[in-house]
């Protein structure tokens, strides 16, 4: 009873904290939310479920860009405008590559000297889980709680060059790809579909003796788009130069996106599409669950290797393969 | 005992009757890959495992594009002339939107005059079931039984504007994408990311007052795909036009298909393709039922539309929602 009145108190001080914008208890909450512990997970779901009525404020903008197009320095830049309005940002990532540490793509907040000081701005590392729909639905879910805390705009930022932008395109109102002029090397880098999946393209470091070929590449791209289908919000993709160093462009991708935020909510598109994504995320849910009871059963993790290795080299048929695993699962399910 | 024989004994008919290339055989096990009873599973699985070392051996050609684009009168055509090489052609097809009957996009065979009654031509229409995952599978099953009666070449036409063109995609060798000139309205209903999947783009109908239109859109659609990733096969995609009216441009997609194989067979890429192709295949199907045994679950199927529609408005956390169902469905399966 002591125990129960305890967590209780706990859960409402958690609440209470994030609806009065105290980073701490954020930061504490994000971190529960994180946890595999169960205590922690029914804590963490009792702020989320509480917290619940007071998200979908914010815009949500998704970000990516292969690695070296600049996105750490173009988001600090682009942060220190948005603070600057003022408009309260929230940053945070989904990187599912470095599941050991911390460490992930933002770990190091000294890559954003200005932004991680700046006292309208607050910056959240990918939370470390070992597997991709662990991390962003992790990372969706401390978005819902900094929108709860009041922050207004938030960038989810991620490496264009796996399986997470269609995570973080699943979570976000619009998204920005990154790219670079001259772009031959670093296209073979990026994820296929990706160019169709963004609602702006910028062509970063369009300063000094390359922005004349950024001109170009954006000249270029704005008529190839032309004659790919358009984004499901209705709206043409613009092409767009920026340059963080010398911080131009930086308004205009701001306009850009209020815009389409305009619009989209105008054709009922803004609200349809966060429908659908949260209809995409418990469906994601349960697949995750249900594969993971799956895939972690002892018997399946030592039949698996083998049986997946001839199923591969052409020896076993994939039904018959996967007919012996189901079988294997299911009658270690029966008493 | 005697049943167990009969069953061994039907078995070997079949495959027997498969590898020396029977049509008659090869429809009947086609019949009962489809098939929902256990009984007629068991035996399909026991003839694919029988037939699998001698499957592998076709180029497996993927063709969509959205419906209007012309893509039978193009089968047609391009089938006429594989078979006048000559080389033993199986057209099957993924379509998941026609559940209800064997109608599908193929059923009326009469769209294929030429091809239905050519002796070097074989086709299927899709196999009717309810869901994609379903149909998919058994078309990729259809498929390895087509190649070990000894058909050369497959072909697997799927329309261009649904999940479908992915699972195409993951069944062949290379994937053939019909568009039209003057795309604007055209491209409206094709689904995000395809292009960039695409080994081939061919601009069809490229005849009479439409072929100067048609050669403008191959060289939009040439440089526009310069600025692309290039398929993971490392060969730039190629833009054609065609016309199936007027049996042009036939001959030079099938040596842009030959140069591929021989391309990818070389770089190691074709071997590599197949083999992540059947783990994907396993992976989906291991997806697939586990899927399948929760939604179809009379306690899940009961809750999960309220539930469904109190997470889209966002009025229940996605987690709160699968958890409630995950206890309700592992709390069945307890003694």
């Amino acid at each position: 009873m002591r125990k129960t009145r305890k967590k209780r108190l706990s859960a409402q001080s958690y609440i209470e904290g994030i609806l009065a914008a105290d980073r701490i208890r954020l930061s504490q909450a994000i971190t529960l939310v994180e946890s595999r512990l169960p205590q922690d997970q029914d804590l963490a779901q009792e702020i989320m479920e509480a917290v619940l009525p007071h998200t979908g404020r914010a815009i949500r903008i998704g970000i990516t860009g292969v690695p070296g197009v600049g996105k750490s320095t173009f988001i600090e830049a682009f942060g220190q405008y948005i603070t600057s309005l003022p408009r309260k940002l929230a940053v945070l990532a989904v990187d599912p590559s470095s599941p050991k540490s911390r460490g992930s793509i933002m770990g190091d907040k000294t890559r954003m000297e200005q932004l991680s000081v700046n006292p309208l701005a607050y910056i959240r590392p990918s939370p470390a889980r070992s597997s991709l729909g662990g991390v962003a639905q992790k990372t969706r879910e401390a978005l819902l709680l900094c929108e709860a805390a009041g922050f207004e705009v938030i960038m989810v930022e991620t490496v264009g060059v796996g399986q997470s932008e269609t995570m973080v395109h699943q979570m976000v109102d619009f998204f920005l790809l990154l790219m670079l002029a001259g772009a031959g090397d670093e296209l073979q880098g990026i994820k296929k579909g990706i160019m169709e999946m963004a609602d702006l393209i910028a062509i970063n470091k369009a300063d000094g003796e390359n922005a004349h070929a950024a001109q170009m590449a954006r000249q270029e791209y704005e008529s190839a788009l032309h004659l790919f289908p358009l984004p499901e919000s209705g709206l043409a993709t613009p092409v767009l130069t920026c340059s963080s160093l010398e911080e131009q462009g930086i308004a205009e991708i701001w306009e850009k996106i209020l815009a389409h935020q305009a619009h989209t909510q105008k054709n009922g598109y803004f609200e349809k599409n966060r429908k659908r994504q949260n209809h995409y995320w418990m469906h994601d849910q349960i697949r995750y669950y249900l594969e993971e009871a799956f895939f972690e059963h002892p018997p399946i993790k030592k039949i698996l290797p083998q049986l997946e290795n001839s199923v591969i080299e052409g020896k076993t048929p994939v039904q018959k393969a996967v007919r012996t695993l189901l079988d294997i699962f299911q009658n270690a399910k029966k008493p």
